[in-house]
């Protein structure tokens, strides 16, 4: 197989944990004769530094033209408290959602055995737990006008839905729900929300095409609850996108770390593919950053966008191998993790590797 | 001290559990001298199924007039089914926040040691959690305009806040932290959203008339994560409505269960006290529910609303006695709970009122 990827590092931890994707990703190659070859281009903070663009016209070129997308992460503290910045990271990471169609985000919550003890959780409240996310990506709140009023004291955006926005990702949701344990919750603020009510319909029309999924329809206040109470409950959970992003954060406790998870957006075309986790400016440049969420990543885009299942398991289970031999980054390691095997990034990346 | 209460038991396990509120409330009377009267009114699907209205207008004639309020919960599920549906239980409960003026909702995260197996978080991650929430509640996309396109496909809220709604309720929010542990927690989505950055500006300016705490901004996707990651690290945390209905869910998972939260909604006038629980229909009538919120909702109502710190710290020992003695309702048993000491609702009351 030919693929040709285009890796977008970005701010932060990006480039640390996104080398070492790549690096597996090229060793996949090797070991199994496909051809990938690569291509790198700016977004975010970086970028705005480059050229102004937080998604210059460039990266923009180059990610429509590549096969999937790797990338890493955006943002930058010094917009983050201006609430008044007129350019900020976030906007390339937005627009190019948008502009590749990038609707649905499927975020896994896949729990190795090893990190049971790394989370705030019970372990038997843990164990067994398999969710599924899909987040909505280019609608909602996102991407609905926004306003400020002239003298700057009114501010507002738009929550806004659209049928078809509901069904094509509801539809990807239930065919997932299909293949899996063949539950799915959509949550939804119906009660209050007109957006809801609308989104709450549309996943009630589509129920009755998927007899054999059973549906149930969740507040999202009661969600946020129910998924540290009893994680197991759920299967595959489909949401709104201001939704997604809080309950898939929350959920990454789950999985003892945001350093663990990674996730995949896809639509009408290229996929894109990166660790939930963001730039996290506090650790960037340490050799400290968790290179397992980009390389999760990595094996997402080998599973979904190239169909290539065995090679995506191969990945997995180094990464289990490499936590079932004890070693571990800052950030999942427990007082049971032997000093020794406290790992930097390129260290755990080499570990799995090997 | 004479005051009169409003007594609004709602729908669902309101009114069960509501009662044990009130005779807490009549005993701290008769104990300490105080004559607290009484009144009833109607709300939520019990006044649809009454009147067609769910905040008919002598309840909210009634609320004006009152001392304080006394709430159970509204909610049916037969509403939360029919998206279509165009008179809700829950208009109810927005409106009478509107019409008083409640803009700013108190929900302390409280801990009984004796509970802190109940909870799916370990207990040393939540040992000396002491949070106490300040959720704006009569702004945000729940009261901004709501909007279905003709051909029923397209469907919107507004989410926004003017300067005057972020000040008041951050103000005080800043009292609480300066009388609290001086630290306060904003969350908002400002990389995204203009009603957040708006929400920033106005909380950033405020904080430097309060030197003395330390404030912090938080996205509310990683407030999510950091809930349920590290609870201790919060101490006030202030937010919107809608960001503030979710994490103060999650955050019931800390007390060990809904069942254990109260809360007060304070503002322009009287005072509205409630427990954090919905109406719960599928327990509804089973002398099942756990009565404690509503009686910590009273112990809230006599502290804030009249001033009376010593009869609201009766309440709270007296609760705290009733769990050292082992007794629980279903919710927060665990399996220590002897099965013998597992109550119903009104045992339950009865024993906090002995
Ligand atoms: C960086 C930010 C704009 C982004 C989002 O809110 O979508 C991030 O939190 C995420 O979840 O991918
Ligand atoms: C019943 C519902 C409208 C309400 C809300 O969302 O505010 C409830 O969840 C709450 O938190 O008081």
């Amino acid at each position: 197989m030919k693929k040709h990827i285009l890796v977008i590092p970005g701010d932060g931890i990006g480039p640390e944990v996104t080398t070492w994707g790549k690096a597996v990703l090229e060793q996949i190659g090797t070991e199994y004769g496909h051809k990938f070859t690569f291509d790198e281009a700016l977004m975010g903070h970086v970028a705005i530094e480059a050229t102004g663009n937080p998604l210059p016209d460039e990266t923009l070129t180059k990610a429509k033209a590549c096969d999937a997308i790797l990338f890493g992460a955006v943002g930058h503290a010094k917009y983050d408290n201006d609430p008044s910045a007129k350019v900020r990271p976030e906007q390339g990471l937005l627009k190019i959602r948008k502009e590749l169609g990038l609707y649905a985000n499927l975020r896994p919550i896949m729990l190795f055995d090893e990190l049971l003890d790394a989370s705030s959780l019970k372990p038997e409240v843990l164990r067994g737990t398999d969710i599924l996310f899909f987040r909505e990506l280019t609608g909602d709140v996102y991407f609905g006008e926004k306003k400020r009023s002239d003298d700057r004291n009114t501010a507002s955006d738009l929550m806004i839905y659209h049928r078809y926005e509901v069904e094509r990702i509801a539809t990807k949701a239930f065919e997932a729900a299909r293949s899996r344990n063949k539950r799915l919750c959509s949550v939804d603020k119906a009660n209050v929300l007109e957006a809801s009510r609308l989104w709450r319909e549309v996943v009630q029309e589509l129920a009755q095409q998927y007899p054999d999924v059973e549906t149930e329809h969740m507040f999202i206040d009661n969600a946020a609850m129910q998924l540290v109470k009893n994680p197991k409950k759920f299967d595959v959970v489909l949401t709104a996108n201001l939704f997604g992003d809080i309950l898939t954060d929350e959920a990454s406790q789950i999985a003892g770390s945001m350093g663990m998870l990674a996730s995949a957006s896809i639509g009408d075309g290229t996929g894109f593919f990166e660790p939930i986790h963001g730039s996290a400016h506090d650790i960037a440049g340490q050799n400290k950053a968790n290179p397992l969420a980009s390389i999760l990543s990595v094996a997402l885009m080998l599973e979904i966008s190239f169909g290539l299942k065995e090679e995506a398991q191969r990945i997995t289970s180094a990464i289990d191998q490499t936590l079932k031999d004890g070693y571990r980054t800052g950030d999942i390691a427990d007082i049971h993790t032997e000093k020794s095997k406290i790992l930097g990034t390129d260290a755990m990346g080499q570990k799995v590797l090997e």
